[in-house]
């Protein structure tokens, strides 16, 4: 059915990562971290619950995260709308992730915005923020999309056989409040017929790649195969793949890339096999302030997650495997830094930036303090 | 107690992955499928044994299985030592595994030991040929190991802190006879009080990283850290890693180098972030008739080791857990080609190679077809 529908309208594939149900004051998320194996609804009804979903990766994905940061500092003035109710929910809210700054630019945004009305008046004007931010990150991920779609179409008429896109994470519908950054070229492209394979790198240590990425692809009936993260060079290497998108969860002032750990390896085997290695970024994701990669904090979350690989056993229990010993030292950092050489195009809201002089002069409303 | 007296000589850590008990027709290995969870040996008394252990992974490794493989064949002459015996157990045993060459390197040499002698003196002869590939291969690992030792030697005398090596898959005492290959010199390097820490890559998808060579270098006392395959790039461009050691399943005539899927990436993160490369290379995984890496098969296996991760469940038991849907495609190279010109340096029991002319230059016998 799913499918059925996707091959008409991309955005309509029968799952939504974030809904708000007309006018209530709360809102539905899929629990990411059930996907693929089950398909369950999370009702977030309080700040607590916001900053939880956030913290415990339930959604996960910069723009993502960012609405659901919005929606959570609407939720905490709901409850408390006075000054320190909202700076203290901003500042738990601010503390879940630490390097997506999609997250800080919607809270600022949404504190911003109310920070000079009223007490009283502030809950209905974050609601009616928060909503603008997602309506913008939909509108975003539309316009992401039909700027990319010609990559795809441009390699089609050229090869009589499908588009060999590769993507790391998920940088998808589930990312986001509509349907991706790096997938809505993918997902446009297959939409109007253009023959698309998809090469999954299934992202240690969460598998986003292989628990969300493969699964919304399965949903839309879009042609794709599972590798391991190591991979991508051999295929790289053997022709495999045509072009790599990546999302991204800040993107600092000269051009350089955080995205999930990996991204710098893949973009690394891209330039020695002269594969054009592009990123997909909402302009909230660009930090202005960020002069370049290294002003960037890089998350590290708990070793854990590298020694024990949760999935579903052969009963259809979710559980973990320890893949070594339980007291072996773990180092966990979700992110790095491709610098700005390595990347061939910025895909944005305003079109695709080959460098990053070209992205900073897509955005002159941000020049004010350049050089 | 194994760490007790590594401290005193590096190839008694209290573990062998392959060993003969005087004089016996068996040869007795540890089961690498259990570790680190059990340490369990397995008899092999047959051929179908050898050639089982070798194609299910029990034993791995590019000199270790061409050592089973050597046992194997003369397993096979005690039961059926006639030509037709001998042509049918070295065909079971090399469809094997087909891309390390020292299978074949092994089996062609026990076989062509064998060949002209009485079939009565065959499988004797068997015996004492496979001893001999076992001793040199010992031979070869402190070879290796005293031409590495310098490497970390200088580096130590330049740093106030240890030494980061970062090594993938297992190129230890478990992928070898003797005390391993890419470990060797980082072995007589702690024995000798050198300060060591080892990243350890966890290796998707069976995590020969996680499972073995974090498992050896616990036994051994060495400091170590395990990461996602894809944090290398991360960790180099950092400033964390002072050198990367890896093993080699084959090296072809112009210095390419086959080794475990993922080598090529961190290959291109050294380059990029100076890192000095070293491919630790035993004489007999090098393929004099392979002119490039293009000539190397890669193997490829099965979709279900990247969908099913195998480990202990919280019950103790080891079991798997599906990453992604059953029916998602999923693609398993084992293998990659690092091209020449990404090795800094070819390790091997005669020296230190810097690049593919000198690594032919240590091998002059073989030169009888160069250009």
């Amino acid at each position: 059915m799913a499918n059925d529908r996707t091959t008409r309208t991309t955005d309509a594939a029968g799952y939504r990562a974030l809904a708000r149900p007309g006018g209530e004051r709360f809102v539905d998320v899929l629990d990411q971290r059930a996907l693929p194996h089950a398909v369950e609804t999370l009702r977030i009804a309080d700040v607590r619950s916001a900053a939880a979903a956030i913290r415990d990766m339930v959604v996960r994905g910069a723009p993502l995260i960012g609405a659901v940061g919005a929606y959570g500092l609407a939720l905490a003035l709901d409850e408390d709308s006075s000054d320190r109710g909202l700076a203290r929910a901003h500042a738990l809210l601010d503390a879940t992730r630490p390097t997506a700054v999609n997250l800080r630019w919607a809270l600022d945004r949404v504190r911003d915005r109310v920070a000079s009305l009223a007490p009283r008046e502030r809950a209905d004007a974050a609601w009616r923020e928060a909503d603008a931010i997602r309506a913008e990150d939909v509108a975003i991920n539309e316009a992401l999309g039909r700027h990319g779609l010609p990559l795809l179409r441009d390699i089609a008429a050229r090869h009589d056989r499908p588009v060999n896109v590769m993507t790391h994470c998920n940088a998808g519908a589930l990312a986001t409040c509509g349907f991706g950054t790096a997938t809505a070229p993918i997902f446009l492209a297959h939409a109007e017929g253009v023959p698309v394979h998809v090469w999954v790198s299934e992202t240690r240590p969460r598998m986003q790649g292989a628990s969300l990425t493969a699964w919304e692809l399965a949903q839309r009936g879009i042609a794709h195969t599972l590798i391991v993260d190591s991979a991508s060079g051999l295929l790289m290497r053997r022709g495999d793949v045509d072009l790599v998108i990546v999302g991204a969860d800040r993107v600092a002032r000269n051009g350089d890339v955080c995205n999930k750990i990996g991204t710098y390896d893949k973009a690394l085997a891209a330039r020695d096999n002269d594969v054009p290695f592009y990123v997909a970024l909402p302009s909230p994701t660009i930090d202005w302030n960020a002069e370049s990669g290294d002003a960037i904090p890089i998350e590290a979350r708990a070793g854990d997650e590298v020694l024990r690989v949760r999935g579903r056993d052969e009963h259809g229990a979710t559980t973990g495997v320890m893949i070594a010993a339980a007291a072996t030292p773990a180092l966990n950092f979700a992110f790095d830094v491709t610098p700005q050489r390595l990347v061939g195009g910025y895909l944005t809201e305003r079109g695709i930036a080959r460098n990053a002089a070209a992205l900073r002069a897509l955005y002159p409303e941000h020049h004010h303090d350049a050089g």
